[in-house]
């Protein structure tokens, strides 16, 4: 049976692809339900801070402590160290991770500092980031700051 | 004679004051012209992700790999995990903070990965950050998801 978070976030990051950006997208969960979701939008916004984790912190608003400590965030790919560093900051418990394959993020950092990582090897999420990365290296090298 | 960028870091942080805002502000320089500017956004935006140095750069723009690793990023404040992140993200080789007695953030880490940090040890910067804490606690506490 499929995820209906990680196919949630998956969601996020095909529309993101459908407006020209980058394929990523994840969404926040809290007591078995949705409160936030996003995609990137380094494209879409202009934006060198709204990776698809960030946006959706961003559209699940200003949150009580006590809301991200039993919260669990869902992205598509491995988060990087911005996003990884949000994920610390806030004190997510919980981060689930479509793939890390296109990319890997500080994992040992992160469990280093008690975060639980459940990596999956989510064959739609490898397959929307390798199309994307093959079609623009140039874009994809950019959102990594590379 | 007090450093220009450090000086204009600290005028974003007391706009920032001025709009009713958490007063930490930021500046992006780069090839010795400031490039960015920013300041704390929870309050005026409502954001969760728009910390003074995340306002900073993504005022500064959707900016070339080569650009981020000769820049400076300036802080009145040491930077938390989510910005230290995303200057570790982006390769941006040195950070100067107002201050770390207020708060501070994983230096030791952020060295440990190849990052100037230069620690000032701000009069102006701490009175701001200590006047606005005893104001302010749980607006604070938000900020840093205490």
């Amino acid at each position: 049976m499929k995820d209906p978070f990680m196919q949630a976030a998956l969601e996020e990051a095909r529309k993101g692809r459908r407006e020209g950006g980058i394929p990523i997208g994840s969404v926040l969960v809290i007591d078995g339900r949705i409160v936030g979701r996003g995609h990137n939008q380094r494209v879409q916004k202009g934006s060198c801070v709204l990776h698809a984790e960030m946006d959706c912190l961003e559209n699940a608003g200003r949150l009580k402590a006590s809301d991200y400590r039993r919260a669990t965030l869902y992205s598509t790919l491995s988060p990087c160290d911005m996003c990884s560093g949000t994920v610390l900051l806030y004190g997510i418990p919980k981060v689930v991770v479509g793939e890390n394959l296109s990319f890997q993020g500080p994992e040992a950092y992160v469990r280093s500092r008690g975060v639980e990582l459940d990596i999956r090897d989510d064959a739609e999420c490898k397959q929307l980031m390798q199309d994307f990365i093959a079609q623009q290296p140039a874009l994809w090298n950019e959102d990594i700051g590379e």
